[in-house]
């Protein structure tokens, strides 16, 4: 069930959800599996249409998910999340079959989607992939097409993150390596001239 | 002249210079133009050999100085610099050929290099295109082998950053939109159990 709190993020901000660079989680499901891991490395692509790209590696189960649907969901996590942020990235489902119900990774559905999206995220992106045989072989290299874009407005609402006005718990997490992140810091701005 | 403080980073960690998501600054010169501008779509690709994704907009004339010269450097800017990144990303320097001069832009060499670095980063991934004539035209998308990483190390050292023990001026700069960025915050670590 979707919380009352998750609203719809225009196309054409949706790249915002990304531009500072958060460490995201990347969702998929087949026929046979759903797939949930960790991502330091994607990126904001194009305004519009809106795309986004994410290097996936070809031992992560996610990765062969999206081959076989041609779907996925990129989502940002936030600090509360964080031992399961960190486990999602460290364990592969090829090896832990149980892996989601280890990581107490909790799943739901937009409306209209059968997408699997984390819930207790801040923002979520669902993304059809393009898909380029020679960027996925030899960069690992996924480009998706953003379908929709939603976020939480308790920290994400008229196009800006609010991390300054929200509890801490809501950052975003910026992987640096092993176990350690960084969380998005304070808001600073340009005196327009 | 390059500061003392200015360290070589080991290829096989040089990822970690981007891995938490910051905007970017991206170099390049030709026989006749250097160019600088802003970016904060820059992304790792691979641990090794070490490479990395920008996104060039075509009407960006650092873009046309990396398509003739197959070189670039990507540099972190942090807090001091926020004014001049902010510049750097507003101004085109078709407009405004003057624009590295109005931005206050320094540059300087490293050793054993002819690529244009600006002074006062964090740090710096000297690249060289791999060129693929698809994704720089379908996707703005530029992907550059690291030839060689440096940092300074009164905010990078043994492979890591130390954004909380050293001056916030430091912090790396995250953009949203505008003249509006976040700077990165502080490290927070998962129990390894």
């Amino acid at each position: 069930m979707m919380l009352s709190t998750i609203q719809l993020v225009a196309l054409e901000k949706s790249y915002r959800l990304l531009n500072h660079g958060p460490t995201v989680l990347v969702s998929a499901q087949d026929d046979t599996h759903t797939g949930v891991m960790t991502a330091a490395w994607a990126c904001a692509v194009e305004f519009s249409p809106a795309k986004v790209s994410v290097i996936l590696d070809k031992s992560t189960m996610t990765r062969s998910i999206i081959e076989n649907s041609g779907y996925f969901v990129l989502q940002v996590p936030n600090l509360k999340q964080l031992k399961m942020v960190h486990a999602l990235g460290m364990m592969s489902q090829y090896d832990a079959p149980e892996k989601l119900r280890q990581c107490g990774t909790e799943l739901f559905n937009f409306p209209h989607s059968t997408l699997p999206a984390v819930a207790g995220c801040s923002a979520w992106l669902l993304c059809e992939l393009i898909s380029e045989p020679h960027n996925q072989q030899t960069h690992d290299l996924f480009i998706g097409k953003v379908l929709r874009a939603y976020a939480d407005e308790r920290i994400f609402a008229n196009g800006h993150w609010k991390f300054d006005e929200a509890p801490d718990e809501w950052r975003s997490l910026h992987h640096v390596a092993g176990g350690h992140f960084y969380t998005i810091g304070h808001a600073v701005s340009v005196q327009e001239e």
